[in-house]
This record gives structure tokens, sequence and C-alpha cells, in this order.
């Protein structure tokens, strides 16, 4: 173990993309526990698209990211010194531990995880954030029902791969939107989706229309943005619009694109609705349990984008996030 | 009673705003009332913001009004002759007879009024189409609780005025948003709301926020474009946004000016929902029982813009509507 530990820190709010210069890399002595805390070697950090949204500087659900702190991030340690009762050496223990190699911490928000069940990436992922994000999602804010026509797009991220998969387990129709050959050919021939839709390759809309004859009664919206509006010209009466998030539009350094087409909702008597998942913390344990069991029996299949290297590799993968480059749930993991 | 029947037909779909030349003038013979139908004479018309909407030839929650037809509007006749056993001569009846001066109709849709409690344009009104729109709009789409935010747009018009006027019954704070000062001041002077804002005299962004200190929880949007924009940044945790209509936008030759802080959605764990009044047929005589116990308690003032002419006015009429030249519901009245 280094003397030292090292962290990324935000040196500078990003205009549009988030640039090499707008972080800072520094090395700092590494802590020990004091009374009650308890210290932890970073195994695995997660990469989420609402990342960028902690770097502006305006109100949102959590206050953003301060200039000159460690960036924030959810994050995998394992348990190194503790005096903490409820925490030992070699405990993993998931938390929002920020990109820094050693964290010390006093337990408040942290989970013990059982890597015996599934590797730690698996708990920032179907197990952990994204996977509370799409089944609540999904089932609380979009009210599916079975046999219902379900689309998602950013299918084939961390929270679409979920999406789909629980709609599938559920007994609806689902048609995933991704960018590119690959990520479709997964959605459809690894992740049984009924459909994939290349946003790259044509016209969206019309390939909706091909694809949900009957319309479509939920839209889990991960991308805003022309999608999003394409969307909107196909919903069913009464349809769900669930805003997860908007990847398409977060490193605009111009205004957001709204949905030219939300009247639809009106001919549609539909609505659309935003939520932020850690409302839901009370049922994350029933929701955890629920999605290992469908992972148990082979009706869930965990998709990860494992990234080997150092807190260094921080800002590069991030890009990796905004470009669509990574197949499930991004995560950097620390040699 | 004149031997020809005048109407106003549809001539050309209009692009943008409407012109004199998308509408056709003519005069047909007065149809005699076959078995089980009777005749009417138009009274009172109708001018509706949706009226713009049916003008388009693209799928809506009604079809389009076809090239050739009479324009279709709500208005109420009086009967001058039937073979239908439940209207007889000098009975008034509220339905969607069209923009012309004699009727005949099998009674379908059909409703038989009492001008002794109300005089017929306020059937068109405060107790017609736009008077169950704010009711149900208000108290089952937007869930209003007593005590809560309520801004209106389009405060001053038909359905504005009695969204107003019920949120105040349900001890709400009502804040308007109409254009010129003539219009505020009825709001707040006449209309009992507790604040007002012409958004042609500035910043409606920054006067939602001193009008609004705990935010909105439900708006209630009547004309979109940048003044749904600026409630969408003041919505209170878990608000309502409850989509009637769009006036801002029915004219534009280009596509609809989204929302573009639609992702306060998320933020604020808000919901968006759209609505058609038709949906409530049948809860139309308990709606309307309840907002005319509240005209006769004085709670609820009617406003009506009665513009007197012929069926050669409506036109010219319809503009006005558009122009926001109207202070409440505005009604052709012929002589």
């Amino acid at each position: 173990m280094s003397a030292t530990n090292r962290q990324i820190r935000l040196a500078a709010r990003p205009v549009g993309d988030v640039e090499p210069k707008d972080w800072e890399h520094v090395s700092v002595p590494v802590e020990a526990p004091g009374p009650g805390r308890f210290a932890g070697r970073t195994r695995v950090i997660s990469l989420d698209p609402a990342m960028r949204g902690w770097l502006d500087d305006r109100p949102s659900y959590l206050p953003p990211v301060g200039l000159g702190e460690v960036m924030r991030a959810g994050s995998v340690i394992e348990v190194t010194a503790s005096n903490h009762p409820d925490f030992r050496p070699g405990d993993h223990v998931a938390g929002t531990f920020g990109v820094q190699e050693h964290v010390v911490s006093d337990g408040k928000g942290a989970l013990k995880i059982d890597t015996s069940l599934a590797p730690p990436s698996t708990y920032l992922g179907a197990l952990g954030m994204p996977g509370m994000t799409a089944y609540f999602g999904l089932l609380d804010v979009g009210a599916l029902k079975e046999g219902e026509t379900v689309v998602v797009s950013g299918a084939a991220g961390a929270v679409g791969t979920v999406v789909g998969q629980i709609a599938k387990v559920k007994g609806c129709r689902v048609v995933g939107i991704a960018g590119g050959p690959e990520k479709c050919r997964l959605l459809t021939d690894e992740l049984g989706f009924d459909a994939a839709i290349d946003y790259r390759a044509g016209d969206v809309k019309r390939a909706l229309r091909e694809q949900t004859p009957d319309g479509i009664d939920v839209y889990f919206d991960n991308v805003g943005g022309d999608i999003l509006d394409a969307a909107l010209t196909r919903l069913a009466m009464h349809a769900r619009v669930v805003v997860c998030g908007a990847i398409s539009q977060y490193n605009n350094a111009t205004p957001v694109n709204g949905p030219s087409n939300y009247l639809s909702l009106l001919v549609r008597r539909a609505r659309m609705e935003g939520f932020v998942v850690f409302d839901y913390a009370k049922r994350y344990a029933q929701a955890g349990q629920e999605i290992a069991g469908w992972i148990g029996q082979g009706r869930l299949k965990v998709k990860e984008h494992v990234v080997k290297g150092t807190v260094d590799d921080f800002p590069e993968t991030l890009r990796m996030l905004f470009r669509g480059e990574n197949v499930g749930k991004l995560v950097l993991e620390l040699a």
C-alpha cells in the first residue's frame, strides 16, 4: 500500500464537454481512521451520466461538487483498518466515497456487500443505483403493466439494459434504442429485447412506427433530444414517459433542446414524469433481492464494461460514457 | 327567418395565422327537419383556441375539419321546429352545431339548457367546455390540494378565469399570467387572484420567483412556449403541470417550441400531464352543478366577451382570440 492517497478533484466547471483541464490530480497523505471510523482501499469506481450534472453550479437534487473537492462517485472499497463496530478489515463496502485510492468513513451511507453473491462491480450496476433506477423508474413511475409496449433509450447502458430485461420479466414487448449495430445485436441476441433501433442508422421515428404498431405505453428516457421527440409521436393512450436522464443534452453549452412534440401528451392523455432514485432508499433492499433473484434465475443478464487502471484514468473513462463507448455499466477497476 | 342558411366553411388549410382566404362564406337553402329530427336557429357561437388545431390535417383527439365542410363549433340554438320527442320549439339547446345560422339535428350530443339559470353564452363558457376543462384539469389531472400554490397562464381567458377562481374556492394561493395591465387588474381586483403577472411587461421568470416563494404546486398551462419554460423553473417538489393547451404555438408555421426546462420534472420529481375534456363527459352534469353553485354564491364570476354580429363575422372574431384581444369567454352572438 502506498503512503499517499491519489485523488481526482474538480479544478474548473466545464463548459460543454468535460476536458482534462477541468480536473486536478493530487496526492495527499493517507489518513488513519479516528474513533468510530474505518479506512479502506478503493476497488472499483462507478461512472454515471448523472456526474455531468454534478459539475454544474446550479440547483439540483444534490449540491454541485465544489471546486477543489474530490469528485463525487459511488465506489466499492475493501476495509483495511477499522474502529467502527460494523465494519471489519476485509469487508467490502459500497458507498459514495469519491474518486480516490484511499477512503476514511464514519459508515454513514455505507453498505456492506456480499462478494460471494456478485462481484463488487455489480453492486455499482444491476444491484446498485442503475439497477434501482431501472426498477423504480419502470415499475413505480412508469406503472408498467403486463403485456404493454416498452421503449427504452440508452438501452445498452447501465440503466437501459436492466430496464429492458425487467420489462421482459413482466411480459412486455420491449424495444431498445441504442447507437451502433454491435449494441443493437447485444440487445436482441443476448438480452432478449424484441427489437432494437440503431439511432445512428436512420430515421428513429419511422423505425418506432414499425416496431410499436400499438404505440408506446411506457417510454423510459435516458437521452432526451431528438429521440425523446420521436418517441412522443408514438405514445399510446394514457402512456407514461419516464424522465430518467438526458445524456444527449448534458454536454450542451447551449440551452437544452426541449421536446417539441410534448403536446402529444394532451392528444394521448399521457404523462411525463421525473424521479430521483434516492427517494426510494427505503425500498432498495427489497428491490435488490428481487433483481438478485432474476439474475440467479438467468432472467436478467448483467452487462458490465470494466476499464482497468488507476484513478488517474477517471477523466478519460468518463469521456467514454458521453461518447457512448460503453456497453452496460461502466466502471473503473483499480489494480 | 330567412329562406337561406348562411354557413362558414373551411376553404383551405391555414399555414400559420388563419387568413380570410381560408374560409368560404356560402348560402344554402334552409333544411326542414325529417322524422326524429329538429331544426333550430343559432343564437350564440363559441370561439375556442382548440379550433386552430382542428384546421390542421393531422391526427389529434378529433378528426380535422374537412375542406369544404362547415366549420366545427359549439353553439346554442333555439329550436324552431321539431319531430323529435325531447325537443320542442322555443327550447334552447347546446351542441356542436357548427358555424351556420340554421341547424338540423337528430339530437345526438345535444343538451337542452335552462336559460332561466344562466344566459345561453354561459353554457358555452363557465357552464360549458371551458368550465369543464378548468374543473377537471385542475381537480383531477392537477390533483389540487388545499393551501397549494397554483399558477395559470392565459389567466384572463375562458378557461383561465375559471381555473383561478376554482383554485381560490379551494383555498389556494393563485397567480395568473396574462397580457396587459387591463387583464391583470381584472384578475386581482375583480376575480380575487392573489397576484397577476403581465407577460408583456417584463421578465416572467423573475416575477414568478417573487410571487411563488414556495414554488408552484400546480401549473395550469394554456399557452406553452416561453411562459411554460419559465414556470418549469419554479416547480415545487412533486408539482403537477397540467397541459391544457399551447395557444402561443398554434399559429406557428415552424415546429412547436418545446419546453427547454423539462428536466426540472426530474429534479423536482414532478409530472406534466395532458388531458382532453371529452373523457370526463359522464361527470359534466355533476361538475356543472358545482360550478353553478359557486356562481350562485358569488364565488365564481362569469367573464364573457360577447361580439354581436352575423356568422360572416366568425373569421375576424377568431383572429381576436389569437391576438389575445378577448377577456373571458369569447362568443359571437347572432342578431
